[in-house]
């Protein structure tokens, strides 16, 4: 199962990690700042951001090289939007996939720097491959659509919702506009970002975002329902934590059955848009049946 | 005096102020991340680093108004820093401009992402005048050098070092560092900016880059007699915190006098660097002026 994302995630992570590595260290920044960046980068995590850009890239029948840089860049935004999540003032939190938070160990007022130095990083990132091949008028939309995706209208904008929904019961439109927000959008900016890459046309890029909308709740949902049956080693954070700060989830307002059940439906449906297409879709397929089953 | 400058940044302050509250009304987000977006870019202020860039594209016998947006996402890059900078872990400060901080209003949490938020939109600024006008190769010109001066080998970068360098007593050289990179990189892009979005070569843009850097100083040194001469309603905070904080400034290390002289050998060499080139300087040596001789 899943063997040719397997491959392919085996192919491609480590470049992706090498990648940021290598650009963090060529900084020149002082000495605690690059170390706090790095520290968070190197958290590990599925990197399941930046492989959409590869995997949407080769089923175009592109080299997925091309969108390395992108893909780090995604990514770093991914990292520092956790390391200002798990802040003191925001969920508090003291360890993120099995390691201490950022602001445990540098300190809050660095971790917030940190995020903020990796939040500019990614725009620079994206302009300077521009610099040396990818077309300008390419890394222009790659820089408008991810400023939309991560900013006040896409993640961030979802992260407030998120905060101002968490005393008091949320109807489930209220939970998606929370999760298409603040994780869809720049699930979905990974998939465009591929499909601008390779220059698909508004048709492709149209059953694609419908792949990425579905796949962004099918996370969100396995989220929930691995808070409440998943294993704590795996996911490296308490088991449990939604039930007991009261957090309205999938689970607690479909019952554990129907969270599964729209789960599949969101499985079913994102599979329903990579057939509307003619590219070789069998790692995003893959990538879909993986989010729905993941164990962290 | 400054009748030029004063008449120009009359003209254009206001355009300035309306189109960034433009562009935040706009944004389809929660209303209480809009509102403290816009809470702390309509706090006021100089302007002085959008100012720059209209005054540097007209030096260039450009209209001023090709630089508007540019001149407005740096302003929301500086409004962020500032929104950070004054967080309970960072300098805690209750004040800014005579108005309670962002984190005062609207609490940390939600500062911080407005902060966020506003550093995000910044770039989407940049991007998206591209899609109206802008020569896209300039457009990711701006984007590649903002990240660069923004982030972490820019201002990003100077905040960590002030941190650092905030409990023990520091060498004219690392004060400088901490200043060049903390103030003085913004107000060098903004000059950098008009000079990309005036076609400048690099002859101008090195003479140009020269006064950036005296200009930043100059501004700094002028901070920090303030602090000491300046008038608390005009500052629109106390003064004598640095002294209290045993914070290294250009008078601790230099003495009142010798601070003075260095403010004025930087204001000699910024305009020494205009008299290099052959466009209309007047209003640009009327800002470093300015800067030398400003009470707030």
């Amino acid at each position: 199962m899943a063997v040719l994302l397997e491959a392919f995630s085996q192919e491609y992570k480590r470049k992706i990690e090498d990648r940021m590595m290598e650009i963090v260290a060529g900084l020149d920044t002082p000495g605690s700042l690059k170390s706090a960046m790095s520290y968070s980068l190197e958290a590990g995590g599925k990197r399941l951001r930046p492989l959409l850009v590869l995997a949407v890239l080769r089923a175009f029948g592109k080299d997925p090289h091309i969108g390395l840089d992108t893909a780090c860049a995604i990514e770093m935004i991914h990292t520092y939007s956790l390391i200002h999540d798990d802040l003191p003032s925001m969920d508090d939190d003291d360890l993120r996939r099995g390691k201490p938070t950022n602001h445990k160990v540098f300190g809050e007022a660095t971790a917030i720097l940190a995020g903020d130095g990796l939040l500019t990083l990614a725009f620079g990132v994206i302009a300077n491959q521009e610099q040396a091949r990818l077309n300008p008028k390419v890394a222009i939309e790659l820089v408008a659509e991810l400023s939309k995706a991560a900013g006040a209208e896409g993640m961030v904008g979802g992260q407030v919702a998120d905060m101002e929904g968490e005393h008091r019961d949320l109807h489930l439109s209220e939970l998606e506009y929370i999760h298409v927000h603040k994780t869809g959008k720049l699930l979905s900016y990974s998939i465009l970002a591929g499909a601008i890459l390779a220059g698909a046309d508004e048709e492709k890029r149209k059953h694609l975002r419908e792949y990425a909308y579905h796949l962004g709740l099918a996370f969100q949902i396995r989220d929930d329902i691995l808070d409440i049956e998943g294993s704590e080693i795996k996911i490296g954070k308490p088991i449990g934590s939604d039930e007991t700060n009261h957090k309205s989830t999938y689970p607690a307002l479909l019952s554990l059955d129907g969270a599964k059940d729209k789960l599949s439906t969101h499985v079913h449906l994102a599979k329903e848009a990579l057939l509307q297409t003619d590219f070789q879709q069998d790692i995003l397929t893959e990538m879909i049946e993986l989010v729905a089953k993941r164990d962290h």
